[in-house]
């Protein structure tokens, strides 16, 4: 068994969702003065490596606080969209992953994205479903989907199209995974606990395959 | 396969360390504004469940963020002190466990004291390790001890000794666990996956049994 971690690392000056702000650390204990280190730690719900609950879009829609456990576990498959070198990936290129869809608990966009991750260049045109490939996806018994970019929709459009399309099924939306070139033809379990926040639209999580 | 949620919900209202502060929520982004929620977090960086890296204690020791991710999962057992009704838990209440600490990654010790979760007698006189069995213990192979009170150590011993004896051998120590009753006699695996925040003393992290 080997454990294989997804997420990014959640620093002061990390990438954030233009229009929020980056985390912020301060040392409110220290070894010196009080025999140990404790950090008062400020950030939004949707930093980092996080999941969308559907509540983050639609009214009285649940939180993550509200899903039971396993709603955030199970088999899961990378989907490899790196060759594309386009912004939008529609319906004829998801269709070969049909047999994967059918099977998996999650399925991860794998776009090559997450390389910008620290650069500005990571919140202009990456891809996004179309959403034609989004709602023939929403048709499969997926407990959610995953992507290596800072959100499912283009930061410029937002009535967020492709977000309700999902959330609208109760599928969980991860945004912000790294490594996922790791897993490309392999078969995993996916785990990614978000943090109990009560009335979490989102949360950050720690997303990890164990293959 | 079954899941069973280990973690308190991380609320405004929650029980803290004593000398720290509650967490705070506030509505940054809302659908009616925005088009989504999102919310703006403030906590300390051992809020709830959490993980204590060793540089919580120790300086120049490991944060969490630098720990392989292998760290978080492992096989598990819980021990059971319920019956005891006494604040100190010693080598001779512990050696009865033999076995089972020679076989685990985790273990991690029921005495049902988060039944007091969110009264202020969660704060005190909860039980703890002697040092005799903190020391007997720490010679295992473990990767980590759990446990459902608030501290390893008493909160008015400010050398903390018990933490010291564990994290000086990198095991890690989880606090605040709850729901252990659920496992009592199972062979479980844990998944403790920390927040991945940098320079992390300590994070909040979601424990969850896979039995």
């Amino acid at each position: 068994m080997k454990t294989i971690d997804l997420s990014h690392t959640i620093s002061t000056g990390m990438a954030v969702y233009p229009g929020t702000e980056p985390p912020e650390f301060s040392d409110q204990c220290t070894i010196d003065s009080d025999g140990f280190y404790e950090k008062k730690i400020t950030m939004f719900s949707h930093t980092g490596t996080h999941i969308d609950a559907p509540s983050h879009i639609l009214k009285k829609a649940k939180s993550l606080d509200k899903l039971p456990i396993s709603s955030f576990t199970g088999k899961a498959y990378v989907l490899d969209f790196s060759h594309l070198q386009k912004t939008v990936i529609t319906y004829q290129d998801m269709a070969c992953y049909k047999p994967l869809l059918k099977k998996s608990d999650f399925i991860l966009l794998y776009t090559g994205w997450y390389q910008k991750w620290g650069e500005s260049a990571y919140f202009k045109n990456f891809p996004v479903l179309s959403t034609e490939a989004a709602t023939w996806i929403a048709e499969f018994s997926l407990k959610g989907i995953g992507v290596d970019t800072i959100s499912v929709d283009r930061t410029d459009i937002r009535s967020f199209p492709i977000h309700r399309i999902f959330l609208e099924k109760n599928i969980l939306i991860i945004e912000n995974l790294t490594a996922l070139e790791e897993l490309l033809n392999i078969d995993f379990t996916l785990f990614c606990f978000p943090l109990k926040i009560e009335n979490s639209d989102g949360a950050p999580a720690r997303a990890v395959a164990l293959v």
